[in-house]
């Protein structure tokens, strides 16, 4: 029987915190389900105290049903000098009802002293009470030490009586935090000893990855004896980030014999880590463990030929245990099998060998090299499968469009366009205006295309996502954008690629609407 | 007197195997004296059996002096069957003259039967051959045993005799490579531990990051008593990376009490990596440890009021020691006395109290509540204090734009844009064409305002990030942009927001350009 590890993600609070971060509710809830998909045993929600954003959330999460993971709310000890009972945070906390509680409190007396500006002694009750009030009500608290390890080294005695305090007091685990990221893995691993040799309750680990070291701490910590870990699924956090769960989960999994998600997930990894960055709208580093596009791409010619003469030659693991895939840049051989049988599913006549195959396979990675990505717009595959088969009738032709833009704006709309369109025979041309470029564009191509498919008025776009590909190149960047549309019955989406913004978003566009009459001629 | 220890940069030679890594020979003679200024010990400039450019650059990199660092040549032991002194690649190693040379050989039973394809026997007589032929003509050997921890849990004895064959013929230096990345720290400590008591030589190690543990398992190596450390600067290389040394020079240096480079240097050490960066054309990830711009970011109000307090209760370092700069974000979380802090930055007459202080709050709080967000753009947010405090001149304003976009286009580029502004008691008028609207619009507001305010011409746009912000809400959704530019001095960022996505990037860069002409009006 393996170790079992909590895992705490935190995500959704500490990750939060990060620059460039801003989750909206659905985000969060959108995020919670990913996490729960991969078998998480814990989600740090929010902190409810921040404002009523965070309460919305707590009370949307509450009815949603996870199958594996359970939900925590965040707040800090009672301020000073105030009964716990009338603590505007403490009340905050208990409303919003779940049954996980994370009470964060001063192990540093420098914080003590000269950031909450109180004595040793009531610091030590704030943390008492506020764990004693929830551990009353039934909940499980966890105790976060912030600035644990800085306070052990200023003064010993008094952070282990700051951890005493709320053992004490029935918190059912103390996670040790290394708030400033400043610590070493071998101090880390020894005061979790320490503490684990004094406490008999779960202790846990938070760490901040300032020294690039936030993996190796928890790590020293699992090692000394700690079985909860806190971390952000993709290492975002304040400053340099908190631990990374893509990184730490597999190490502890696959490297060190522990178990922290079911085994059989684990294959997910690489999928779940993707949702959340597009989610998010961040990008996973092309570098990062396990997870990322280059983490089992092989360059140098050497290297190279020792991964086709045996592949665990020159790879720690096989990337098919975690979900990613082998990719050799000279020979673009990688997933050969995985495209075949999508091709598969829309022209079974084709094989591995048919030239179809390999103009599809030859398009794609013009596609691929040009910022074109299908993993999330996979109508838009099935689009150039179906051109490059002969299987996609021509619904309709663009003659052109053209459009205006203007602030101030004369008009209702700052923005308006026409658009003409061929459709066998016949030529249509209308215009729309529009409260951007892009909503003008797409009004005025189905405004002309209604006539002659009126069904197209059953679906609407329901997601929408920019990125800038190579931000670098600034005004020279290409854009990507990813469309979802829905009607009602199917959801598909979309993908277009340009430096122009409104081709790109034309692109997906067109392609969604073209996909509607596809499904509608049930081809 | 602190153990000094010796760092090998290999960016040049193991981090230009980075996909997306491109040097010439100019870039890699730039790098090695960025290097040389901050002190780093060996500079491995190449591997030259791998052609003529790597040729070139020794033969130029020799015409340089040098204050601190050595150049080390790269190689591979000499090929099975073939008598050292006729094997092409030892010969190219020793032409370039280098007074030291890396020979990296296998030390892993799995390769050497398998990728190798010789016997066990004349691997190690490849090792001795070839260390001893460069030891015997007075160089510097270090030998690289690659694969050296799989070797040794696959076969120790096998493994241990690699490097006694090397140790025997004369290196004097025994690099642990972890080629594969996948070795957990404490099994690279016990391993090095071995190897120090065994062999009285010189011991180094060089990692992978494919388990996010480069750094750590390098402190483990050093703390087992390796002094050499092989990495690159900014960690690139190969699938995940190599050990990164921005990382691991601080944390040996400042943490653990060796010595790398002279202190004086330290302070460098961000300039140094940033110049390194704009030479291999690449982003420092904002959220590196030390270096990165948000390494000693505060954004979080109860942490950013602590900040202020007592730096040091929320930073590891002072970041100043590593050539760094603390950075107080503004967002609606953030807590009043950092916003106060950076008001007063502007205008230091302004109180708590204040009017105009709280219209800023209030302003803030709008401006949050239609989508803006300040953390990334804090030249937009120091353009709102100016225009609230009366510390603003109106520089221009905006009579109209207009665009238009068409597909496929008819002139040379698919969009144009005119632009009229009004300064002081004239307007002006002028227009572009782009490959995109937000391009057109760009070039067309420059070109009005040359006349005015020629220094414009310094900025250009350097990043770009796009957001839609409510993606559900579909056509009607808002867009944030984010901009970044620099005039080579400096570096600022703007935001704006709108459901038209021209408008949002014209908010954003017609304030890009305000904020130029503050700077140059040294406000």
């Amino acid at each position: 029987m393996r170790k079992q590890i909590e895992i705490l993600d935190t995500t959704l609070r500490d990750g939060a915190q990060a620059r460039n971060i801003t989750l909206s509710v659905d985000d969060k809830l959108n995020i919670a389900a990913s996490l729960d998909m991969l078998g998480i045993s814990t989600i740090e929600f929010g902190n409810p105290s921040t404002g009523e954003r965070e309460q919305e959330g707590f009370r949307r999460v509450r009815r949603h049903h996870f199958q594996k993971s359970r939900i925590a709310a965040f707040g800090a000890t009672r301020r000073k000098d105030t009964p716990v009972e009338e603590d505007a945070g403490v009340r905050a906390l208990d409303a919003v009802g779940t049954d996980t509680v994370v009470i964060f409190g001063k192990s540093w007396d420098l914080h003590v002293d000269h950031v909450l500006g109180t004595t040793r002694e009531e610091n030590l009750r704030m943390i008492a009470d506020t764990v004693a009030y929830f551990a009353a009500r039934g909940r499980r608290v966890i105790y976060d030490a912030e600035h644990y390890f800085d306070g052990r080294r200023s003064d010993r005695d008094y952070a282990l009586s700051t951890i005493r305090a709320a053992y004490e007091a029935g918190a059912q685990c103390i996670t040790l935090c290394d708030t400033n990221g400043g610590t070493m893995p071998e101090e880390i691993g020894e005061a979790t000893r320490e503490a684990a040799a004094l406490f008999p309750v779960q202790i846990g680990i938070h760490c901040h990855d300032d020294c690039g070291l936030a993996v190796a701490g928890t790590q020293a910590a699992v090692l000394a004896g700690a079985t909860q870990v806190q971390g952000t699924f993709l290492g975002f956090g304040e400053r340099c980030g908190n631990t990374k769960l893509t990184t730490l989960i597999p190490n502890l999994q696959l490297k060190l014999g522990y178990s922290c998600i079911p085994d059989e997930n684990m294959p997910m990894l690489t999928t779940v880590a993707r949702q959340i960055a597009e989610i998010a709208n961040i990008s996973i580093p092309s570098h990062s463990p396990y997870i990322g596009s280059n983490a089992f791409t092989h360059k140098a010619g050497m290297h190279a030929d020792g991964v086709l003469k045996l592949s665990r030659s020159f790879e720690h693991i096989a990337p098919e245990e975690v979900g990613n895939a082998r990719r050799i840049l000279t020979s673009e051989m990688s997933g050969r099998s995985a495209l075949l049988h999508k091709i598969q599913q829309i022209a079974p006549e084709l094989t591995r060998e048919s030239p179809e195959t390999l103009r599809i396979i030859e398009r794609l990675r013009e596609a691929e090299q040009a910022g074109y990505s299908y993993d999330a717009a996979e109508a838009s595959f099935e689009l150039m499968i179906r051109r490059e088969t002969g299987k996609l009738p021509k619904f309709f032709d663009l003659v052109f469009y053209k459009t205006t833009g203007e602030q101030p704006y004369t008009g209702s709309l700052s923005s308006s366009a026409i658009v003409k369109v061929r459709v066998g025979e016949r030529e249509a041309i209308n215009a729309a205006e529009g409260g951007g470029p892009v909503d003008a564009l797409e009004i005025a191509l189905r405004k002309t295309l209604y006539e002659f498919y009126p069904r197209l008025a059953e679906s609407k776009m329901c997601d929408l996502k920019v990125r800038v590909l190579n931000p670098e190149a600034a005004m020279g960047a290409k854009v990507r954008v990813l469309m979802t549309y829905s009607d009602g019955d199917a959801t598909w989406s979309t993908v277009g690629v340009s430096p122009d913004i409104l081709e790109a978003c034309w692109l997906a566009l067109s392609e969604a609407a073209e996909y509607k009459l596809v499904l509608d001629a049930k081809l």
